[in-house]
């Protein structure tokens, strides 16, 4: 037996150290009873004795794919003294055996908040019974057969390691966390309830079914349609995702559409996004997700550790995650990020290509897909926009942006950017690794920027911590907190290239936090959950925190009172649109005040970076003690049209110099300008099983030819995605989409459709139907 | 100017568009004031007024490397009303002008303990004046005359980022962090010192001299000779990596040669190791290490920072590092991990093909070149060996081994491995980032393992927050927690397969940590810096505080106590030695005890992975009330020679029966088998100047033939490195390698030597010597 065990290992080594994976055990069972097999290999190894070949290598690989098996034969003979092999016929006759296992998948689902899934598999959640039928060839008797079922999952099944759970049927066996009963015998049919343990892997596991004699075990075959899927569950109080009230779970895990808030804090605007966690494929994509990103299996039970790694495995950046961000404005070479109406598109295309990157991404893409796999595996998500967040500012608390000694924003010199809006993405759960305090609410951002961590990920970071100051406890709390607590300065280079610090704005940054409300398509406040109101005692002893965390709080800045203010408003535009911009100056002080005012007009991308200068004016303005004057600037479209980018947003700085006491004034605006609607129209009855026509309309209201235009129709529950390509829309010119579709499920449905090309981005609709029962 | 400064900007956008570099700022410059250039892109922009082109991407790049460059012009004209362009002859004959720069850099090497480096480039630390000589035209006037000092680093120089520091010479500026002042004024020479701040950027900066008057600045030309490398400074309390002994200082950044512990911790050998950080090319590679992790720049002023990049970046895995891990055997497409002396080989290896990764590594080479980087920057660093150091067990605190039914280890079934040793690499700093108390020596480890965090990196971590168990902190500490603390969890498999806990050892891992004493080549027990001492109350409060922080430290595993204890035993063990192991049965109960063992006795790899099984033995005896029996194993050469793999060891696991009360025992213990040594002879004075001789000697005592041996022989401030090959050496048969050197300084030098081929790794020897002054 030493002899063939060693010959065993060497001849599994022998397949690892080159290459090819290990034969089967039950070819190397086999081996063992083949004599000629055996005497074979005993030759090679008497050739060398001095062959100090290495039997296997000095690491032993990790399971990291879900969809790699290595199952254990069909048979494996006990070390008796009987006559080896597997047993002949007539032993096998008087045993008992397995003609089939039902895995009652449409029933389990119901009681496991699974059965939206779209999948013929069985899909369950951790903690929470499921049950299974097993048909015998005889009736079942649990005093005496010895039966055990198996759940494997990956390539190296271990016990020690919750990759391999063996449960017998009707035995107690208590070092296992998984449990299992016998519900019901009825005859030759067997009722077991299987319940995984709170903590278990997530993933989709293999099944057999065991059965032991004293000559050994038999198990069924691999059967891929009794295979089941665990995951998290946010319904059960031992699981780390456990929400407590039920409208909670139903929006941030149930609900498979949901809005994206964009635009600017003074003016926000939306889309709807499909999130379409549900639809066939996505749960497999999301599973493909983490075997692409070598997750170790083991890791896949905490959810921390998957959202950690799904928040780096998002993006393309190091690893083969699912998208490539691109702000270049040339999309040419994939979809543009504008274009996209939901994840299930894009975890599809990423999965149909075996986890090949899809082109391209933003910030709300990358939320929106990592909010889909998050509902999709479990674990409570929602979208979240920060309306002013700073970026790309190294995690400092300091966004600089330099004028020129004219007042005009100095675009060479200005190298970082407040984004008009940022979207990430928030998991709820408890966090094990840290105080309890920091449970709840965490921060995810996929998007990839310069982390402090130097990868491309961002988070888990506690809300809590973020709102405290308490920055030291993991993942990358400094990066979000910058995001929403820098300050702008404001510095102004002479002639000779000499900085000055003009202004420190500590109210821009961050201004509001928003997420959509359940059940509603309104956005709610979060922003008190991310902060205290400025100026108060509780905001300073953040910042107090925040630095003995390490966080660079800037010097002790200058911030000149000139007892005059300055503000500019403008009213909602849109794009093609002559408008005015309203410059209030408002002076304080007991003493007239003279004001020159220099107004910068850029174009801007949404990340705040400057692209053009379109316009500078120069006002000056007499103000009366306690008084305020309003001045006008008349923008007009030709003036701004031609230089337009992406979400056509324009940035208007004021520079203002008050001639009686020297001092500075500065503000700064974005008017995000509106693109025009799409027209949904629909027709027919909004019934199960019945037509439902809908036809999107859109005219080119400008004086120039959109090219290359993208139309997409997409209806979670409805229908599937379609997209239809235009080549060209004429000045003027209309199109017209029809789409025809059977709604197969009834409630409320969201159509939603998005033009887009080069020349005009982000036009949208959506509608909202009730479909009703058949 | 609008206009203008408009075409600059798409000019430069365009380039960036696409792929160029911006072009230099001299040439834009120049545009501006050549009416037939500017022309012809206006020209192009009255073409096409209705492009949307985007003139730069929504993102503004950062900058990650060293290396490049992007320069200031050497002449920048104002914007006043005066002839634009380069001032002409007369004007220029009556301007002040700079002759040359002097940047002493013999001088203030002395003065900023960085005169061992090779290089001819001036090289300081931060916090402390360097003083440059600066030769003008004619007498400098502090009054009249305005100059600066520029200092740049990277291709985006930044004011706001700490790339591009501007120092007026002779007046105040304060709010840039550098400081300088005028030393001395003689003439035409004016002597200036400059302080860098004390957490400034760390690398290569680029100098310019620039004279400002009112027609403009003009700078010195590039000149790479007047090249400044700021390092961090462990002699300044206000750098964040400061040590308050000299001798500390003096050992874990001065010194270049080190030793590194091996073996197993009952029998602890080492090697020696070549540091040379201050070797000439390896600031450079250090530099470009960081430059090929795309490691932003002003992120290079945190040792955390660095440090956490450099544990990435010293493994190739995930990135462009610079070392590839194998544990295979197999090194035939590379260097030998046992084969390399020190880090300089590897390091110029690394630059000298711009960062392509060198093969191969184990962890004494990862840790060793880890270090060798640290103290190349200044961060005070130093080598570790844990022995007996649990691993790739996933951070948690269990290691199973599985026995089968006979008490034989089940290789199939066991996973997890113990290290017999692992080494890493701790830096001392102060973590800004946590409460001070985490501050001191912390844990980097760049040897590629299953982090916690899915990257190969690991660190850093707080040695005191190990001690304490408070590991929610980063970086990776439960990682590190566990390689210290981890139970061994012994389970045993029955004839079905069914597994049952036989033992728990928890006394097994992290069973001694030391590094070199200073001033001295023995080892220090760090053990207690890591680890209180095991059983007490205060070893169990950790442990609550580790569970507190999301350590799952298993279930309440049952601890049997049988009253007899078994005890292995083993002498030191030459390769290809007869020899003995003692087996000591204690009974501390009052009755006789009888004990059937089973002694295992496998080869194993020093990662603790078994390769092969080579012998088993049952031995029984019976043990009186409160006596000892000792029993002896004979393991003869023949035995295991022809199974040894890599570091020569082997393990030897006993399962103990006790008849009379059915219970278990068992104990595991490598023995280190000892490679013979090299012979190394020195002839001549040791002195300065003077001929010195040495001879290497080394005779086959094996019946096999050595093939593809490689002999290297190093010697720090002695010599370059020199490797000799010998495609084979017979049994019996010598080689004797000669070099001679002429020492060049003065002090303590070790000469080290290493032969190394694929039968047997790591024979070495090293010598000391103390080379007088000439």
């Amino acid at each position: 037996m030493l002899l063939s065990s060693r010959i065993r290992r060497k001849h599994e080594a022998l397949h690892e150290h080159i290459g090819l994976e290990p034969p089967h055990l039950s070819r190397t069972s086999t081996l063992l009873h083949t004599p000629q097999a055996s005497r074979h290999l005993v030759y090679i190894m008497l050739l060398q004795p001095n062959l100090t070949l290495p039997s296997v290598s000095g690491r032993i690989p990790f399971a990291k794919s879900n969809l790699d098996e290595y199952n254990p034969s069909e048979f494996v003979a006990f070390d008796v003294l009987r006559p080896r092999g597997p047993p002949d016929q007539e032993t096998q006759a008087a045993s008992l055996s397995v003609l089939s296992v039902d895995m009652r998948a449409t029933e389990n689902k119901k009681d496991h908040n699974t059965h939206k899934y779209v999948s013929s598999n069985l899909i369950v959640r951790r903690n929470k019974e499921f049950t299974i039928i097993i048909k015998f060839n005889r009736d079942f008797n649990k005093q005496q057969d010895n039966v055990e079922l198996e759940f494997l999952i990956g390539s190296s099944p271990d016990e020690n390691k919750g990759t391999y759970i063996i449960l017998p049927i009707g035995k107690e066996k208590p070092e296992v966390r998984w449990k299992s009963r016998v519900v019901e015998t009825q005859g030759n049919y067997v009722t077991v309830g299987v319940t995984p343990d709170a903590s278990c892997i997530i993933g989709r596991f293999r099944i057999f079914v065991v059965v032991v004699n004293d000559l050994g075990k038999r198990r069924t075959t691999r059967n891929t349609e009794t295979d089941v899927y665990v995951l998290f569950n946010p319904w059960d109080p031992a699981d780390h995702v456990y929400m407590v009230k039920d409208e909670d779970r139903q929006e941030y895990v149930m609900n498979d559409v949901g809005i994206i808030y964009n635009g600017e804090f003074s003016n926000i605007t939306y889309r709807s996004w499909n999130f379409g966690q549900f639809e066939q494929g996505v749960l497999d994509a999301c599973l493909l997700v983490l075997d692409s990103g070598k997750v170790p299996l083991f890791f896949r039970g905490s959810a921390t550790e998957i959202v950690r790694q799904a928040s780096a495995l998002m993006n393309a950046q190091d690893d083969d995650g699912v998208l490539v961000g691109n702000w270049s404005g040339d999309y040419a070479e994939g979809t543009a990020p504008t274009a996209w109406t939901g994840s299930p598109e894009i975890l599809l295309k990423y999965a149909k290509k075996s986890g090949e990157t899809v082109c391209f991404a933003q910030c709300w893409v990358f939320a929106g897909v990592l909010n889909t796999f998050m509902r999709c595996l479990g674990i409570p998500a929602r979208v979240i926009t920060n309306f002013c967040s700073a970026h790309d500012n190294t995690g400092n608390l300091k966004t600089d942006i330099v004028l020129d000694e004219e007042g005009k924003v100095d675009q060479s010199r200005t190298k970082d950017s407040v984004w008009n809006y940022h979207c990430w993405t928030e998991v709820y759960m408890k966090r094990l690794d840290l105080p309890e305090k920091f449970s709840g609410w965490q921060v995810i951002d996929s998007t990839p920027q310069e982390t402090s961590d130097g990868f491309y990920r961002c988070g888990p970071t506690s809300v809590n911590a973020i709102k405290e100051g308490e920055l030291s406890y993991p993942f990358d709390a400094k990066f979000v907190f910058a995001e929403l607590n820098s300050d702008v300065v404001f510095h102004r280079s002479d002639k000779e290239g000499k900085m000055k610090i003009l202004h420190v704005d500590t109210g821009y940054v961050g201004k509001l936090v928003v997420t959509k409300k359940h059940g509603s398509s309104d956005y709610e406040d979060i922003t008190s959950t991310y902060k205290y109101p400025e100026k108060t005692v509780k905001e300073r002893e953040v910042m107090q925190n925040a630095e003995r965390s390490g966080m660079a709080i800037g010097d002790n800045l200058p911030k000149p009172e000139a007892g005059v203010t300055i503000e500019l408003q403008a009213d909602t535009v849109k794009i093609g649109d002559d408008f005015k911009l309203t410059l209030n100056i408002n002076n304080q002080t007991s003493k007239t005040s003279t004001v020159n005012a220099t107004i910068t007009g850029c174009v801007a991308f949404y990340t705040g970076v400057v692209s053009m200068t379109f316009k500078t004016e120069n006002k000056a303005a007499t103000v009366e003690a306690s008084k305020t004057e309003s001045l006008t600037v008349d923008v007009n479209a030709k003036e701004y049209t031609p230089y337009l980018v992406e979400q056509a947003k324009l940035l208007f700085v004021v520079y203002g110099h008050i001639v009686e006491t020297d001092m500075s004034l500065i503000t700064m605006k974005v008017v995000t300008l509106q693109p025009p609607k799409l027209t949904l129209t629909m027709s027919g009855t909004p019934q199960v099983g019945k037509d439902l026509m809908t036809s999107v309309d859109f005219q080119n209201p400008y004086n120039f030819i959109l090219q290359n235009v993208q139309l997409r129709i997409d209806g979670p529950g409805l229908m599937p995605i379609k997209i239809k390509s235009y080549s060209q829309i004429l000045p003027g010119g209309s199109v017209r989409y029809k789409v025809s579709m059977v709604p197969r499920t009834p409630g409320k449905k969201v159509l939603m459709a998005c033009l887009d090309c080069p020349l005009l981005r982000q036009v949208t609709n959506q509608v909202e139907i009730e479909i009703l029962k058949s």
